[in-house]
């Protein structure tokens, strides 16, 4: 039995975006422009708390990959009792991963990624600060660029010092340039879809741009040569079926969830 | 009572750095070319968990603000129970705190800052990864930069992903600059000892830049206008005594610890 030494930190509040499920979200921030609620949990959430905030463009996010899987069936199995959790956590340590962007079949260490399956199951994003509000004397704050699912558990939120954080000669290994994006084209049938849902009001033209630049960036698991299939994304109030061909995205219908 | 969910996560590994004490150690990463080791705990220390990690140039560390006072207190007042910790730390949240860079008299937002004295005492660095080691099949890492004490906790460590990280544009309030450089000299007194702790290879001549940058920055808690006033710091293996006059930093004596 392997043990290690651990730390309880608080959920300081909770993320809202339009992804409503993992499929579909951006593999890092600031990709597509969402916009973002944060609701703090109390006492988490006193205006006094977010004093001299507004001054900062960008704020890092430390939140918590709940949807890790491995992560559900540990609370499941072994209950809330922390020990025990902790146990599970180095003995089922998997040292390495296979991450989407090296298509899903080359291995690297799991320490060399952003990978969710991790000992500590938090990530780490940068997003843009859009505006703080304050309602019945609770704050949240407006973010744009999150690349998280709905709901996802707030850790800590931290300023961005631009002469600290920002390093633009870094060498980022096999991550070295944003993503490539792929042409997207809508079906007949769902561009017909998309004016329906437009006039209904389930669907704002806003969202559009958005739609499309996610499925720009290839939301499929791991790149696939295989051109039959189809592929189910929602997002927001609508759900996205899509196909891929020769690189390029085909829209083929859209509904209201 | 206030109760807030948590989650536990494992310690990983400790950071390694010449920097003894919390006084001296620079406000962020990359100000002072330290060195620094990371050392992990099984089974996070094998080699495959590391693969690819060579082509980046810098990484995030997220570790733990364990001389945090809060923190102390409560593991030593509640034990280890982790729902009285947390619920300690809910109802001793302070929404505001006096950063160094205003002077020490002005309050701002926690949120609004990096300070240790957070809810998740959780701290963010950008190092640079100098190289990775493999003795006896365990890896440690070699850094440059940290901002951390001697047996800092860490939590995660991730790559830096230029295209996502790095934004220089962005706009951070307070926090705008690095912070100045007072210039440093040694009293007559304090050459002849560092000479002396040469010759008897107590203290390296490459520690030198080190110690001057490190005071130069300035580490007192909080600008002070009491010129008379001296203070110590330990570093590695020597004591430095120094004052300050009109924005002059000198330094009176240094001993070996």
């Amino acid at each position: 039995m392997v043990h290690t030494a651990s730390i309880t930190v608080p959920i300081i509040g909770y993320v809202h975006t339009p992804y409503v499920e993992k499929f579909g979200v951006p593999r890092q921030p600031n990709l597509v422009d969402v916009e973002g609620v944060i609701e703090f949990v109390a006492p988490y959430d006193q205006p006094a708390a977010f004093e001299g905030l507004e001054g900062f463009s960008h704020l890092w996010l430390i939140w918590q990959f709940h949807q890790n899987r491995e992560l559900k069936k540990t609370s499941e199995d072994m209950g809330s009792n922390s020990e025990l959790h902790e146990t599970s956590a180095a003995e089922s340590f998997r040292p390495q991963i296979r991450p989407p962007r090296l298509g899903g079949n080359e291995k690297i260490g799991v320490f060399a990624s952003r990978s969710m399956y991790r000992p500590a199951p938090l990530g780490l994003s940068v997003v843009r600060l859009d505006r703080i509000e304050v309602i019945d004397g609770r704050v949240r704050l407006h973010i744009i660029g999150a690349d998280l699912v709905d709901g996802t558990p707030l850790i800590d939120i931290k300023p961005y010092v631009a002469y600290s954080d920002s390093i633009s000669a870094a060498v980022s290994g096999f991550a070295v340039e944003a993503p490539k994006l792929h042409p997207v084209y809508w079906t007949r049938l769902a561009l017909w879809q998309k004016h329906q849902l437009i006039s209904l009001h389930v669907l704002s033209s806003n969202q559009l741009p958005l739609i499309e630049r996610i499925l720009a960036l290839d939301p499929r698991p791991a790149y696939q040569s295989d051109g039959q299939r189809d592929y189910g994304m929602s997002f927001d109030q609508v759900n996205v079926r899509f196909g891929v061909q020769s690189d390029v995205i085909w829209i083929k219908e859209i509904t209201a969830r």
